[in-house]
């Protein structure tokens, strides 16, 4: 059984450290590409989709190495789930499947929003969706049900998370000089902010807990539900930074310009 | 990118000649196992599964050869579709996607219900259907939503179907004596009895048209919405039964009473 590419999907996702959910998140970081490759015959298989309104995305999660029985998931408590409980990658086939709107078909390429896959995931099929046979907007779910539920409830985000003076500043800097934005880190730290491997927390020497987000690093300290952010820093160790060739870091001028700055 | 089968659908149709839709088809007939091969951590991989109503199954079509840009829909119209817009096997990668009911899960094996695959069919993945995120009732479908609302109105089925005294006879004690089931093939006619290659009919010389299914054929006479089914026969050449060997006949016992009676 071999698959092949028949395209890819571009977006804006280009790096696996998983973007946070992020409620408030742009349309437009939602939106992606799916562009099929100049197969013979792609351009009639693609007849009849535009009036399609949601279609099925079936890609291959190429950046993902091997399966794993049991997985965390990153929403909800931290209790491993059964994999095939889970859209999680780490499947025996790592086949990935997502329900995405289909916006606009021209020629081989379609334009879809609802998409968190990352730039350059392979596309090995398209299929319609089919409300009549697929929407069960009752269907019992397990663990899903219960963390919508607690997310609707808003008993799946019992931590408050202030930041402090010198974060905030730090936080606002990022944003509006660099387009870097920590913003969406204060709702993982919401659900949970005791360490955990996906939501990338983890304990310091001395008491002082630390999450990491691409190449940015937030202490944190934490009493109870209240979560402070005390400050951002950088992931690169000291002399890193100098010692790497230009535009070779992850968001480079930014942490180029935050090492002198602060 | 390769795949590995993982289990196997176990289900009562086990041949490709299609079973036409069966608005009374027994439960039975639409519930399988899926059993899945004893890979190391597959029953942890199981957790949490069974809280699911329904799943989705993902497999592949083992017995089809090759991919069609534009395919001919078993139901609706005579009108070719893109493939990518219809969920035919003759895909640029024969993914098949399937949302069953999930019924028991008992070691490594799944009761499921309202599948329609062949047995033997490879399973590659088990995903939980998510209903907040994948249930959108209202979705636009294009031709699926036509020919959805045309099986409702009763315009998707506007011929008239009856059975000549001798075809009836012959249905029934098909039926009674060999549990061989041609009731279904009444919905397809009623659909459509012109010659179309996905629902095997064809044209005679003579005027007459024929239906084939598994290796029974009917003959037709069709006058404008009236189609009268005249007489059942077999799809095996004279000679060939009794040239065969005693088991290698598809509906062996059934072919070899029905040449002796009729």
């Amino acid at each position: 059984m071999n698959l092949r590419e028949i395209g890819v999907v571009r977006s804006v996702h280009d790096h696996l450290a998983r973007t946070p959910r992020q409620p408030g998140a742009a349309a437009s970081e939602r939106e992606a590409l799916v562009v099929l490759h100049p197969i013979a015959g792609i351009t009639d298989a693609l007849r009849d989709l535009a009036a399609m309104e949601r279609i099925w995305l079936i890609t291959w999660f190429d950046r993902v190495r091997g399966w794993k029985p049991m997985v965390l998931p990153p929403r909800g408590p931290r209790v491993k789930r059964g994999v095939f409980a889970t859209r999680s990658p780490h499947r025996p086939n790592p086949i990935g499947l997502s329900l995405v709107r289909l916006l606009e078909v021209r020629g081989r390429t379609l334009r879809v929003a609802d998409v968190d896959l990352l730039d350059g995931t392979p596309v090995l099929d398209l299929k319609p969706y089919h409300p009549t046979v697929e929407a069960w907007p009752d269907a019992r779910a397990g663990w899903i049900d219960e963390l919508v539920r607690a997310e609707r409830d808003g008993s799946a985000f019992p931590n408050t998370v202030t930041w402090s003076e010198r974060a905030a500043a730090q936080r606002d800097w990022l944003w509006t000089e660099h387009a870097v934005d920590l913003f969406p880190l204060e709702d993982v730290l919401r659900r949970d902010a005791t360490p955990h491997p996906y939501r990338r927390i983890e304990a310091l020497p001395g008491g002082e807990l630390q999450i990491a987000w691409r190449a940015w690093r937030l202490r944190l300290r934490v009493e109870g539900t209240a979560v402070e952010i005390v400050a951002v820093g950088s992931g690169y160790a000291p002399g890193v930074i100098a010692a790497t060739p230009e535009g070779a870091l992850v968001d480079d001028a930014a942490q180029r310009a935050f090492a002198e700055r602060w």
